[in-house]
């Protein structure tokens, strides 16, 4: 749409000014070079103003630029702010690739396994990196997570286990359980699998102690997921077990299913969300 | 619902604690005692915390009752803060009945008209009253108007007079042009009709200097008017003219009419649109 | 809003021909003259044709005019079928109150108690009354029902001993399971309770033969609940007990509580809904 | 998500019955072949049903292959269809391709140019081939046409100059008015210009005839189109001249621009939209 909307690129030119960098940083901890994409609000370069921060999670056979690449990011996200549904942000999109040629195999995913202790990655090396490397404001009340499928995963089991570190996590169309269940015919993803099972964030609220459901209702929960998704099930077991737990959680069930298509249509409701909550009691 | 929902009434006593309050202030400008209502989110009465203010208008033949009674309003708010689609407010509903026994007739309105200077005393006593008597932020950043019909007109008449005064204003199906041309029929009103015909807020953007143009800017814009609107042309109007005088402004047509049906589905985007006002810049 | 609209009137005086009744008839089945609503459309007094039918049921302590009153049902309808978002139809609307001051108490609801066998009034007696008195199109794929709480109640259990009766079934905010769990402190609606304890649709699901679970299939179904409503566990009971039988059923968790904005809001999702059903396989 | 999915593709084997083909076709007025993509509903190929059928045009610079690759249509369909949003349909998505490398230049649009008569080639032969070919239902009423920007302007003006042909219209985004006004830079592509110079959907409607106005009467129109497109005055001029001309339009103004977003979210409401109009009146 090149030519056409030159009339419209100078008239949007304040809002295209955000942009989109795919960007490489070398993690210890991994002992690999990691990729990862980073959008930048309009008006980023032309302040010093600090902005709070989204880190957005792709998908099991995925990779850091999914989310912009498949999921339209940049233009939702822009369309977001210049109409006053969301904040001025900061989003991060991480990579938890595989290392097969399809991103699926070995090490895939945001667990620890060994040999690859990617959550320790995430929290001690790419978190740090991301606010000293961009004006972020890097405190609890402006940082959220959100993601989908195996992301949304990362997402429900980084809040939980990091609750200091997150205001808002919304898991969108979440492998919140073991995927076993699910997915008996995933076998040759041993690693993935274990790790996920480890994981069970729906396990995690039913033996939280009242310490840690206190820590958990200081997050701000939204979760969505359709009502056509394999992952139903799984979904409503974590609702459920918040509920019984007393976790404020927002809930949305739409119609649809596991796709492009329905985390698109989620993306808005993610950023105004957290962008209340970057707002709040202040 | 009274008994059936006593478990509810428990779960969600946080959300209840919101209150509507129908109260009354002497204005010395026009002689008479005024009544208001206002919606204080829940927590106010627990804490000395500072709320942003949206000034909440009714439309002709209605008073400040209507957008609480007919309009589900304190539902609307409670679900909009719980949920994390608005941040905390307090939302005063103003009264610009007329005289007669329909709330129409004589000195309806919010302009001023001979005898009766309405719009005096909503910036002279009105608003500083409030300021006074409720915990708000008393500043531009914090304060949005809205409205609806009439109060549409009202909502983008303020805005543009009172640019200083409001972060955002939000016509709702608001009668923005010369309603003798839509409303021919109606000439028993005449002081609210040569009232209307004076202010109109379209030509007002047409006639307006340059630093008028850029303190309508300074002013978050949100039109919303239905698609079978009888008032839709003078909506489309305004859009244009703000358009041409490149004042951003953001534009719902959806399917609807004039009725409570639209204004209901309005305000959780006007409540969203102008939280997100409310923490800008911060 | 009388004289403003007076050129909407005749703008839109097609539209504004669809016509509430609230009227009455004899049933010998309860030995009682009973009233009920009744919404015809925008051209049926200009024709012989014939419409699709759709049952909306009110909730406890309410009764056949709640939907018109409280719920906008007219305008809400008028502006589906004229948008194209629904087909034309006759909605009638029962009256299941109960018989004290409040409409509550004795002989409240919609199954048969001692001395009252109000569901053998409603398909004894009421839907061949409609049937004959108005221009129904009397066949099963013509033919929906829907309603709130109480009548979200009602509806999935008409549906589910009626199958051959309704197209599609339309449970919102569903009183679903043994209101005793959620509602402990209903000790005086003693009917009421052992009613709703006697007809649980969840449990009717899972006792369900494969002829029956077969006829559930041949309902279209749409469950739509607040994500703050008290009712929320039993609406998800339901859906998992339907999802475990393997009947199609659309679900819809939005944000919201059991009150007259969310069922506002859910209607004209309901009307689309039944429409596409009205029209399939033909 | 080969794997991961393979539980869900067993539940929704029913739904993924739907297909998706990119055939040719050979053109006798073109002395071309043409390229075109069709959608299939699920069960098309388990039974001897007819179906409605929706035209789905691509924009300047695209290809018949946009919706499908870009636009996610065929999730769409399938969610909208399974749903009970839209009734099962053939979604026909015809080519209209410039021919220079990027899909632009020579005979790029819908109209007649010298040596290649586009508009003949659509009407006496692309629509008798898709009726021919396919189980399509070839009445006016069960014929829809939709398309994007410059097919936009390709549905307003091929409804306009065929109104017995289709019985719903819905521009979206549509390049309606001489583009030369908004695009001046455009300079290379003389012959698009000038075809659409010589068919503003808006002027034919100022010039119609009242005959031609009632023949436009018998199209369903919904036009839809961002707040923040570049086309957005044209859309409004086109409004406009549809109500000073009295002929019923759905008008959807939401937040967005001229993009895919924008497109894929105004996709199921065309869906939904058109097929009421393929149930109407029966």
């Amino acid at each position: 749409m090149l030519v056409l909307s030159t009339a419209a690129a100078a008239t949007n030119a304040m809002a295209q000014r955000s942009r989109v960098e795919n960007l490489v940083m070398h993690s210890d901890v991994l002992n690999a070079d990691k990729t990862f994409t980073v959008y930048l609000p309009e008006g980023y370069d032309n302040s010093d103003r600090r902005y709070p921060t989204l880190y957005l999670l792709h998908g099991a056979w995925g990779c850091n630029t999914d989310w912009t690449e498949k999921g339209n990011a940049k233009t939702i996200a822009d369309e977001a702010i210049a109409s006053g549904r969301a904040l001025p942000m900061i989003i991060v999109m991480p990579d938890a690739r595989g290392q097969d040629a399809n991103y699926a195999g070995k090490n895939m995913g945001y667990f620890n396994l060994p040999g690859w202790a990617y959550e320790d990655y995430f929290f001690r090396e790419f978190i740090p990196y991301i606010d000293k490397t961009f004006r972020t404001r890097a405190e609890k009340r402006y940082r959220a997570i959100s993601g989908l499928s195996m992301g949304g995963g990362g997402t429900a089991v980084y809040a939980e286990r990091h609750p200091d570190i997150f205001a808002s996590a919304c898991p969108l169309s979440g492998l919140l359980d073991d995927p076993l269940g699910t997915t008996s015919s995933v076998i040759r993803f041993e690693e993935f699998v274990r790790a996920a099972q480890q994981t069970n964030p729906t396990e995690f609220i039913k033996n939280a102690s009242p310490a840690q459901i206190a820590a958990l209702g200081s997050v701000r929960w939204l979760i969505d997921c359709g009502d056509d998704d394999y992952l139903f099930d799984g979904n409503i077991s974590m609702i459920l077990a918040m509920r019984a737990a007393k976790i404020p959680v927002e809930v949305r069930i739409r119609n649809g299913a596991h796709n492009w298509v329905y985390w698109q249509t989620a993306l808005p409701t993610v950023l105004q969300f957290i962008s209340t909550g970057f707002a709040a009691d202040r």
